[in-house]
């Protein structure tokens, strides 16, 4: 890749920033995976203004990353997490990998993943889809894709 | 894991967003991955202010994620990984994959990868540590952890 290309290439980081790029987003969507779905559930646990957190999430459900169901007849609501919101929750694990390697000191793990698929207790590990090979950021040249030519 | 419990217990989540919790430091990292790694070539590339550029560095250095080499006598600096950086830079590649696959739409992924391992253009699979088999967000339990106890 041209180095003073990459400014102009589209870019998926620039685009999921668009969608979680603020500190909110992923720990709404933290509390909404692990079962606090309600406004004031998330309200309470977050500690922010009803404002904000109403702009996040009507910011959220149009993007497609949660669904808003009323759950009573007032209506209040409770948000879920879309197949697209899921899919961005693996994203989180992967910043509690890091987040757990690097910030959480002594102390250890704030949080530890139960995988069902061996009952052990495990941590996320990238490999290659093709291969299944450990696949990291120094394992891979960076290329233009199809996509490279429309801008952001 | 009692849902009220949660917003108390540390989160490996909340200090990764401590550390890059703002859209530009991510594209940063982007940019210094690629090959951009001089203050002005950042600068040129993201197009912000050298001020809010001069900031992000002195954080991101300050954090660990960046270290600072003179590269001229007057001098001149160019930032790179160090291996906190460059794991969280797998981060990214996660990151991209999301984006590809939901933001990208027609035109297709912005950039590919081609792994060195099988010379294949390929994407990160998240896969169990323990036992190989995927694992995403729906296939965990998650629960307090070690370092849940101690707040933030």
């Amino acid at each position: 890749m041209q180095r003073t290309s990459f400014g102009d290439m589209a870019c998926s980081i620039a685009r999921t920033l668009d969608v979680v790029g603020e500190p909110w987003s992923p720990l709404v969507l933290r509390d909404i995976w692990v079962g606090m779905t309600r406004f004031d559930q998330l309200q309470a646990d977050l500690g922010i203004s009803r404002k904000v957190l109403a702009e996040r999430l009507h910011h959220l459900v149009e993007q497609g990353v949660l669904e808003r169901h009323a759950y009573d007849n007032r209506p209040r609501y409770e948000y879920r997490l879309t197949e697209k919101g899921t899919e961005l929750v693996d994203l989180l694990m992967v910043m509690v990998g890091w987040g757990d390697k690097w910030l959480a000191g002594e102390a250890g793990a704030p949080v530890l993943y139960r995988h069902h698929a061996c009952g052990e207790i495990s941590g996320v590990d990238l490999r290659c889809a093709h291969c299944g090979q450990p696949m990291h950021a120094g394992d891979v040249d960076v290329l233009p894709g199809p996509g490279a030519a429309e801008s952001t």
